[in-house]
């Protein structure tokens, strides 16, 4: 059933200045997500890989975040500066950067 | 890694008018993924499981489009009068709805 082979979602999700959760796109630039969408399709990648916007992905502390399905893979305060190292390392090598992962030992789902 | 035993991606994408893809969400009212958020809540399952709002799946002519993970199901021409059997039969049940699966026989990436 499977249509990508990997298939990322990038949170893009905007709450006003100055909220407690703060939020994984505060300037709503989509820049991440943009950033992840050059980097498959400069790779020839962009067919059988796809680069999602994503609503609140309910991470917010732990932003700005990526999920990477069907394996969940989640990836925690990701910046522009660490989408090739994703790609290559992880969507293409097969093995998560550790450095960015989700830490499991932080609440998933806070209260609100 | 997974933080949710269910996550659903529901395309809210909007297009012009008169687009010869269609769009998922021609009226943009977000009303699927609006509906899925209500049932998961009403049945208790809004922390184990979650609804996510995407941008476009890139299945637009045969939206509108739902995908679960971890296990890629894919969903086409969804509709609010379904999204309480999907709930029940699929998320609950472990059974995925066929008579909503996305066909196979079409190209999952048409050129745009």
């Amino acid at each position: 059933m499977a249509r990508f082979e990997k298939h990322l979602f990038i949170c893009c999700n905007r709450r006003e200045a100055g909220h407690a959760r703060g939020c994984c796109d505060p300037t709503a630039s989509e820049a991440l997500h943009k950033a992840f969408k050059k980097v498959l399709a400069e790779r020839g990648l962009n067919r059988r890989m796809r680069a999602n916007k994503a609503g609140c992905l309910d991470q917010c502390e732990k932003g700005p975040t990526v999920v990477v399905y069907p394996e969940a893979v989640w990836y925690g305060r990701v910046t522009e500066a660490d989408v090739t190292e994703i790609v290559e390392q992880h969507l293409i090598g097969g093995t998560p950067v550790a450095r960015l992962l989700m830490p499991e030992d932080e609440a998933a789902n806070p209260p609100r």
